[in-house]
């Protein structure tokens, strides 16, 4: 099972590829998809053709995608909406099924603690794929969405056996925070 | 000069084509998107599928599209702003340019009145097009940003030719509003 992770945004839209293996996670690939100085239209049309691209050279089987912060200026929102359109659309139009996660599930997937700070995250995704470097904050959520894709589709399978429902993430990796900190 | 006007929407979006001729306007056709009860991504691939099959039928020059309201509601301008982005998207894949009119710009152009109500859009597009019947709402609103882009277009050109900018629209065709009614 591969799964595309993305953190759309209109300026930077973070990627990730894993492959689950099981339980074992596998790191394929992950970076950002820059739009640059152009109108509206030209950085949405970067944003679909780039990641219409990821899913045509790394072929994943699934995608997640990160819910974008409702921010409290409309015209915001509004821009981060469109960008997520964009993202959404070529995935889509690729064939693939979009699963949507909050930032706060994701860090509950990835840290084991929904309020985590951003280098948290980074950090923990470094670990949770044995990275040699820690990947960048947009590279890194995008990893981190397709980390707790991965793990919901877990949890959902225990379920659906009505067998007992496993402790997320961190548990299975035998790895905590405390603190702020990690606990190997 | 053919222009593809769109009026984006999650549920329905609005669409319509008209050829400037000189200073005259030629209805080509009008109608609705609508995209049915499915997933967000699903319902973002139809706008997307939908606009890309009109520039490929109608063979636009250029495009115009309404700027979506931005609601109270964070969680209705983001479903606003995705719906809106995949059909910039399809826009500008089919390598249009896009121009943005606000809902004002739009009701200045066809009713003379930044305030219009929908009904006097409605009715304005249907005599400015010589329509025999009133479009519905949403196919009203993208023929009307295609009139407004018609327009513009006619203004800056003659602001090019430092001549007097000319009153938009309405006047050039005679008509008028007064108390919400049509004064031919």
């Amino acid at each position: 099972m591969r799964i595309l992770g993305i953190d759309p945004g209109l300026r930077v839209t973070g990627f990730g590829v894993l492959e689950k293996h099981g339980s074992r996670l596998q790191y394929v690939t992950s970076g950002v998809i820059r739009t640059g100085e152009g109108t509206l239209p030209a950085r949405l049309r970067i944003i679909f053709e780039s990641v219409a691209e990821l899913v045509e050279t790394y072929r994943p089987d699934q995608a997640a995608i990160e819910k974008v912060f409702v921010n409290v200026n409309p015209q915001s929102t509004l821009l981060l909406g469109q960008a997520r359109g964009a993202a959404i659309t070529a995935l889509s139009v690729g064939g693939l099924e979009v699963f949507e996660y909050t930032p706060m599930q994701l860090k509950q997937a990835v840290v084991g603690y929904g309020r985590a700070r951003k280098e948290q995250v980074q950090e923990m995704v470094a670990r949770l794929l044995t990275l040699t470097g820690t990947p960048g904050k947009d590279a890194s959520d995008a990893l981190g969405v397709a980390i707790c894709h991965a793990h919901s589709g877990e949890m959902l399978a225990s379920l659906a056996q009505a067998g007992p429902v496993r402790s997320p993430a961190l548990a299975a990796k035998g790895l905590r925070m405390r603190r702020g900190r990690l606990v190997g």
